[in-house]
């Protein structure tokens, strides 16, 4: 097996608690953009258990375009109701049909049933109270060439991408008060506060050793009466993050586009701007790191939804998410991972790019890239089970 | 007028060129993501334009999760054929009506002419040969508050979202090169060689002094007789793009993907990928300065569609790219900048974060951000008129 | 209450009995076009009951321009696969939100939800196996005077067109014929034989005292083994209906289509040909009397999905109907009935034209269509509660 | 060749002019169940052409059950605008590509292109300012037996259905009168008075001797500057007619729904109520005789979109209107005919029922039928030209 080529370099700012400004920016798990990631996710992985199942290797697929149409809702205090459903269009690639030489179907793939049950289980998990159609239209075969051969699970996959991913460890002092906020309001709060949606936005911005925090936070109408009750509890959600996370009233925001006296607040019928007002794409939200954090290398590339066999764009970022946590536990040292393909090559045979804050012992490093690159069998498994902790997606229960 | 806050910070490695490592990529004109912001950027220009002359302001769109869902086609040496068109799904908000106090249509306002006129003019311009059907149905209305109301051109436009942009100047080299490389096909060998498509993806990576340029170019099957001609004009755009930017062969990867001895080629009826295989989605491609860089502090904010008067996820993007370029065009500083709004306040009241490679003159840089500040109509209707060089579809012709 | 007016006409020729011609088609409860006919039918009564429960009266819809695109199936013996949904496109017009003057939101009409809940009923009712996809899209609002005004229940409805309706009795000898064949395979011959699907067509023709039936009826792969099975089967339905109906072998076809030296048959996975080659579109199946006969006066109104309150199209067909059945009951005559409204006039101002065998005691036939009249509310209800057993969508079970 | 079979059969009542009672519609050009048929009809013709001339034979096709969702919009005297453009959602079957037996694509078919061109076609001749979208995803593949097997043009064709189509000869007077107060406001009226639209619907009932005519005709909102001018053209346009056909002011009634004291009037902005409160759905329009006539026998088959090369419920409509109209041509006598066909027999070897209103000579209509059934190939040439005069699709101008 081909092992990756490593390249370190040192660089003391890959630490950007050093730095004097940070931006970071979480959107939870009912937020348009992270629900159509969530989609992709589950997809592929109905996708990829199915295939490897029934034909022996994970068939060719890249749903990774698909978009959420939102809908049109009227809430009001004590309950409001839904009049348009939510549109989902899952866009991409995929194997429907394996013909064999003869012309014959060898077999079919049930894409539809599988764009049901991930739609079922992200919008029951996250805003049950949505209304929803979709629409598997816009999957479509690839180019002829990826369509008929798709690696079987004893053979090496090829890079299908020219592309890089990109993460790091540890998460900055920002990145992991953006998180944990999100996910005190997502895990703990809600369930006793249950006027409060999964559509939590959290922003901060650290400059001159001040940091500011902005939440956003839909809450849902039908068990709140009237807008003293809204008031209330949005008052009483700042200060309860305030207390618990100690920022000053001062540098916390929440729902600051409310304006009371016109009884203009963010309030909605299932928790989520979805149901109007805004929309969902898929690769448009959190990074693989669970934040967007636009002084770290940032990849653009979509994870969710693309084939975890082949689709460097997916299992890159897993593998350098991977790799720069090893190297920070091992080491100590903060650094920045990124991995680049070249299409057609195997998937082990890539350029592995290893930022670090100090001087890094490079055996160390290339012994850990070695292990993630020779795991990758086990590493594809563990996205196809969605079972990796650092995963965004992480808040989806068990399939 | 509020003015903005600015945050100034030295960090040395703000020139990327010093960073021994760096990574970047251009999709082209014809690349499917290209294609869709430039359809975003586009229907948002008419929008605004119709809307400035006919209600005496920028209407409330966002239609800013715009998607394209490539269709399929039969290339052929000698000229193959499209057997499904692709499809466009506009996807956002936007007014569609005004409605007056007494329940009556004030006016409409005809997005659909104006997403008819866009793809007409996006896809002949650079994939003139594709077939293409579109709907408009998924471009809804906003929420209650943001339906309503919209400012007059003469107040001050409100942040619509606590967000924030990047950008940076100068380009670093291999920036540049890329640029270069692309826009060489693009504007002058492809109006000789009419078999390269607009197609075109270009991608840099540099590590120790090394760098290696990958290109993806779509052929086009109508000009060339077999895989000879193909073959031998493959290796002749090569060598010119060798020679030209003087980049050693060896380092050179021209569609990589290519199995000559299977006859399999990067060919394309239309040279498109968005023929066949692959699908488009709105802010998944160029960054505001015309590349994808991840070691650039980068803004997931989607630009193209969004409304350029109030949504500062279109205009804080451009107003960094200018303040950028003249804080490095007085101070020869190299730098990047970061904008943040809050959602709610009057636009010109932000937060700017300036990275500089040397310590710069406060002064010098209050000034310019201010100037651009102050400006902001006239940036606004600039970005409505697309008559930005640096602006990443300045390919489109003017309209 | 006006009443309607009557106009009675002898023709013997009214008991097609006696034309030596007659052709008399039925397409089953799985045929593509009565699926969409069942679906209009549902949806209707759904919206029907919950505006009246709600609203004090029902509101204005009309969703009868329902289209049903077929899917894509790979039949095998023994069992095969579905590739492609069905996808179904409900059209037609509702009033989804109930406006107050002070443009709030009074209330809203879940549409959504009973598209959903009648795509579930007819589908699991009919056709199992099948997989579909639902939009609502294209339920759009009426024109601006429909949308505000519907009557209240104590009001009298007002014809919502001006169109009309037809319908007949007694069934002649074979259209009973052609209806018991098909009810006795869907009702009898399929619960022992789960190899039958319920998209069976049954069309006769008479002439010169014969009669031909032709029969198809699409089997399903999974519990046939093989294509003996499929002949054996096939020849064994074709005997017993033979024997049960008197018709000698000569005269009965049994999926007339099928080249068994070819392989070629009549198989499907779910038991319709909706799964793949076929569409349905509303009103182009059964009229109102369960069959397609064009010796008889017919309307080309879409009964299924139209308001029953308002819409003649849908009411006057049921009013036919019943006034037919009633004379006949009453004094054996055969009859045709024909109602004509004139748009904006009450339902009971309209013109019932009544043709009979034999000359009819007009005081009978008046008071006949009077208490039909009378009663429209009541058979509005029945309409609603999808009670009538004269209905085409009589096997839709209660809901 | 084999030659149908004949049954004729005498019935006075054949003359429905006999017939105490009569019902007769017409819906105008620009109806949009017109619309939605002229559609069909022209994509159906543009296949054929570009098949026979490309594969030597009129390829597999079936697009029958298309259907416009219709838009919204604004009326207004003096000019009102379009909120929301119709939407084309053509639905049916069509093969798109020939493959040839090593899996090689042999050829594909633009159905796309034809999409559009007939849209444009119709649009632009019929409702000029409307708006449209278009999609063909609804155009799939059909079964495998019927998708790779066409006849070559030098082949009997077998039909593809049991099925029966009919028509007569002459037209009632009532029918004619219909169709001529459609054709002097469609051809000649509306050439002057540019505010009359194409959507205009003609149903007259005639009993007792006494004939009774209603009008609905649209009106375009542009030319008209106030109610006034919309109520005085209104009523001159009922007067030209009552004057022209000689229909007493009393039985003559114009746009009935008006409520002049209300200002609601029948306004459109393009002439179609397609633009705002109404779809149109293939087959529920016009039958071949160009009128819906519940008393005469009445094909439920659309006739819009079938493959006149082997879908007898396209031509056999045809061919029993050009046997109706040449028995009566030939002996006076009126007639009504009758074609029955069989699944997978070739085309002329079907049932032929011929039901006269006098005796008529056996031969004779033996020799006319035998004709018609000869000259197939040409009247299936005539019916992809679009040129029979009869044809209820006559409106549309050559291309």
């Amino acid at each position: 097996m081909t092992t990756p080529q490593i390249h370190i370099f040192n660089n003391p700012l890959v630490d950007v608690n050093k730095l004097p400004i940070e931006l970071v920016e979480r959107k939870g798990a009912g937020h348009p953009d992270t629900i159509v990631d969530s989609l992709g996710t589950v997809i592929s992985s109905l996708y990829s258990k199915y295939t490897l199942q029934n034909l022996d290797g994970i068939a060719h697929h890249n749903i990774d375009k698909t978009v959420i149409s939102g809908g049109h809702s009227n809430p009001r205090f004590g309950g409001g109701s839904i009049i348009r459903p939510v549109q989902v269009e899952f866009v991409g690639r995929a194997v429907r049909e394996v013909i064999e030489d003869n012309h014959e179907i060898l077999t079919s793939i049930p894409v539809h049933q599988f764009a049901k049950k991930a739609s079922k289980m992200v919008f029951e998990t996250h805003i049950p109270r949505i209304e929803y159609e979709f629409r598997t239209d816009h999957i479509k075969r690839g180019s002829n060439d990826l369509v008929t051969n798709f690696a079987k699970e004893q053979e090496m996959p090829r890079a299908n991408d020219t592309s890089f991913a990109t993460a790091w460890a540890p998460l900055s002092n920002l990145e992991q008060l953006i998180l944990d906020i999100d996910s005190f309001i997502q895990d703990s709060y809600r369930r006793k506060n249950p006027f409060v949606g999964s559509d939590v936005k959290v922003m901060g911005r650290r400059f001159n050793g001040e940091t500011i925090i902005n939440v956003a936070a839909a809450f849902i109408d039908q068990p709140l009466e009237n807008a003293n009750d809204y008031i209330r509890e949005r008052d009483r959600l700042k200060s309860t993050i305030s207390e618990r996370f100690n920022i000053p009233a001062t540098h916390l925001f929440l729902n600051t586009a409310d304006k009371d006296d016109e009884g203009s607040f963010y309030l909605t019928v299932t928790g989520s701007s979805l149901e109007q007002g805004d929309d969902g794409s898929t690769g448009r939200g959190n990074r693989i790191m669970g934040v967007i954090a636009p002084f770290r290398p940032q990849s653009l590339e979509a994870t969710a939804g693309k084939n975890p066999n082949a689709h460097v764009g997916n299992i890159y970022n897993i593998w350098a998410a991977i790799i720069a946590q090893n190297i920070y536990e091992e080491t100590s040292i903060a650094n920045n991972v990124a991995i680049v393909s070249t299409i057609g090559k195997p998937i082990t045979e890539c350029d592995v790019f290893i930022s670090t804050s100090e001087e890094a012992d490079r055996t160390i490093c290339q012994r850990i890239v070695n292990e993630v690159a020779q795991d990758y069998l086990n590493i594809t498994r563990k996205i196809i089970d969605c079972s990796f902790d650092m995963y965004p997606f992480n808040l989806i229960p068990d399939f």
